[in-house]
């Protein structure tokens, strides 16, 4: 709990944008996952960067912890106060500060949901394209080295960051990176705070590269007889280096439940949703190309969504589909995993984990990036039942370390904080220590967000 | 110097891996550029990594400096061993240690030069594209998170090095990264010791990202009435998003000196050197296009370089500039600035620069990579002129000051070491004590090429 002292100052600086009311810690501690978090002991809501700065200061005097909060989206319960402490929510920091048309860059505050910067570079003719699916916050999205479906052709967070600022355990203001489009100067501390889950820093704006929209568009749904075929189309198409846009895979299960939830119609079988972008000659050519990809392992019902409409009510379906397995399943809750393996070994991966579920009572929908060999399967946990929650935990495990055994992660973009600790040392043998030195050098108190992603105790 | 004990300790391990002969240690020491450093106290030959851990437990026993050396061609001095201390040559770990066409990947060794790479490539299909002009070692490019002409395409060593093993100051062994084509599990490792000259840990194994090599491949050279055409050229090329694969800048004097010495015949005014990749059709339609665009500009001379012979040519023209250049004031060293700036700042950038060069008796042709807003002055002293090294060092001084105002960086490319220590705090503030917490935690007894990138004493 908070000391009177800390209470005290924390009021006299912050004013009514202190909160220890109890409906505002409760919106603080939600999960879309199993995860029980207990509430933060407060809420601060900050304006800007000298604020952020002066709170961690007052961490510092008072030895609390501070837990950065962005949208609430992420499904891994990061900016949940974990060990207690004060969670920091971004959203009255939530200004786009800057567009440079010219360098194709945009300046942002952490609070900024991705729909609404896109909202804003509309005109501009620019779009900024890491799309997680959720409005998760910029901040929260750089923290996670988020990615998403179009991460196969523009690259994750870590590609589309150039600099951050960052507000440290002991109130020092830093700036990385630069707007020059590369540079040698030094460590790269811009990609050592991507990802690092605010256990390292507070991102309190953000440097983000842009990119042209797409001058024509085109989006289709096509069936596969087998998951094999599917996954082989993907791999295959990676492999002849088309420059798609998205490529996202439904399984069968998956398939109906977005059926169901968002009124499409697909063939209920594996299917892959693809996008294509380029001039309007390239988008034709790519989905021709793609076409003779997939007719070659045994495509079925190759459905166009051209108009913007129909694309729109394709992706919004996709984004959905969590919530739409979810909804297959009532009084479930979900543990969503999420392993990413190299391309080649795509298949093997996603049909033994197909297997492995099939073999237990729990149901688990596979969906994914799989152009980045990035998938989840969705595990459907009836509520409160803790025998199907061990089933799946373990079945979370297997694939975590059959990700691991052919080459790839255990979390290919939902990120580490406590679920996944006891496989970080399976993934990076005494790395690990080094990133646990790193946040001691930079952390020596383990204020920011403590209890996640490095060795704990 | 090295004690008896740590001699007779290497002596036993390395026998004749391990060298104190004056010939070797010379070869040790030297450096393209103005750069005064002793030679190191021993040069060991490591076969393998265990040999590289071995090394680093006998450096942490007797206390001696690591530095590494790959090829020996920064323009930097990053391998000299400025405060003494053993140098680990990688000469003998150079071998490809897999392909993975299905993946894009290859697993190699440091002392790999990127010739050799491509070399075995050529077969598959698949090529390495970051190319810094000269044949370096693939373990040197990460350490300096290397870019070069293609870098505008392909991106740099940050954006195609997908995970290293690292021997640590203890004799530890880490791999960073994983073969899968994202991850967020934890800490970007790899991204940070890309770019950590050497003074984090000694690089010992790298998984690249390959590219296919391009179906079609067309060059041409382009002059321009002014620098401010050529550069407003590049900008709106970039802007255009036209997907070169090389965009390159040689004034006027880069020019004279690459036509004596590779016998070019470019008309002698400010060139834009550029290469397109892709199917025929499409380097067709990029071509007509970037000629379009350079029309509007004002450029005169186009010419084509469609036969591999006549691109061979050129770009060796343009590999020797630096070579070129240097001959063309005999008797002279030369001090290679290395500044990069957002591309809307380009043109302002190199014209300021230009001028003030030639407001000194130094010489300074200016070429760069230029579609990443990327160039460097070659400025040429006369050897032992105390006075002219003088004014050429005010001169890089203020073009990295320059490129700071402008919201750019004091090296794209070339890295920091020990000469631009002085305008990391200018760069980064704050940030570089980061740095330097970070290299205490990692090396706290500072025995990783000592003495540069991160503040000393």
């Amino acid at each position: 709990m908070l000391t009177d002292a800390a209470t005290a100052d924390l009021h006299a600086f912050f004013g009514d944008r202190f909160s220890t009311d109890r409906a505002v810690l409760r919106a603080h501690a939600q999960s879309e996952s199993l995860i029980d978090a207990p509430a933060p002991w407060a809420v601060v809501f900050p304006d800007n960067t000298a604020q952020v700065a002066r709170l961690a200061v007052l961490s510092a005097r008072h030895g609390f912890a501070l837990i950065g909060w962005g949208a609430g989206t992420s499904l891994e319960g990061h900016a949940l106060a974990r060990l207690g402490g004060v969670t920091v929510d971004f959203s009255r920091m939530a200004k786009v500060l800057a567009v440079y048309p010219e360098d194709m860059l945009a300046v942002v505050q952490p609070g900024l949901t991705r729909e609404a910067l896109n909202e804003e570079l509309r005109a501009t003719g620019l779009f900024f394209p890491v799309d997680p699916g959720a409005n998760a916050s910029i901040g929260g999205m750089v923290a996670t080295r988020a990615s998403g479906t179009a991460t196969v052709r523009y690259g994750s967070m870590r590609d589309n960051v150039l600099g951050v600022e960052v507000v440290l355990a002991d109130g020092q203001i830093i700036r990385t990176g630069s707007s020059a489009p590369k540079s040698a100067a030094g460590y790269d501390l811009t990609a050592l705070m991507v990802g690092s889950e605010g256990t390292l820093g507070l991102i309190t704006e953000i440097t983000l590269r842009l990119h042209g929209q797409p001058e024509a568009v085109s989006a289709a749904t096509c069936g596969f007889a087998s998951i094999a075929d599917a996954v082989d189309c993907v791999i295959a198409t990676i492999q002849t280096r088309l420059p798609m846009a998205r490529i996202e895979f439904l399984d069968e299960a998956a398939v109906a439940a977005c059926n169901d939830f968002s009124g499409l119609e697909l063939p209920l079988c594996p299917q892959l949703m693809v996008e294509f972008h380029g001039s309007p000659q390239s988008v034709t050519e790519q989905a021709a190309r793609f076409g003779d990809l997939a007719a070659e392992f045994g495509s079925t019902g190759f459905q166009w969504a051209r108009a913007q409409e129909d694309r729109t009510r394709l992706w919004k379906a996709r984004y959905d589909a969590y919530r739409a397995i979810l909804a297959s399943r009532p009084g479930c809750k979900a543990i969503v995993t999420d392993v990413c393996v190299p391309i080649s070994a795509l298949a093997e991966a996603v049909e033994e984990t197909r297997a492995d579920i099939a073999s237990t009572p729990v149901p688990g929908p596979i969906l994914g990036h799989v152009g980045d060999g990035n998938f989840h399967a969705i595990l459907l946990v009836r509520d409160g039942d803790a025998a199907e929650a061990a089933i799946a935990r373990a079945l979370a495990q297997r694939m975590a370390e059959r990700a691991l055994r052919l080459g790839g992660t255990i979390t290919g973009e939902h990120g580490v904080r406590f679920g996944k600790l006891a496989l970080m040392a399976a993934e990076h043998g005494p790395g690990w220590q080094v990133m646990g030195a790193i946040k001691r050098a930079l952390d020596p108190q383990n204020r920011l967000n403590p209890g996640k992603l490095v060795p704990q105790g």
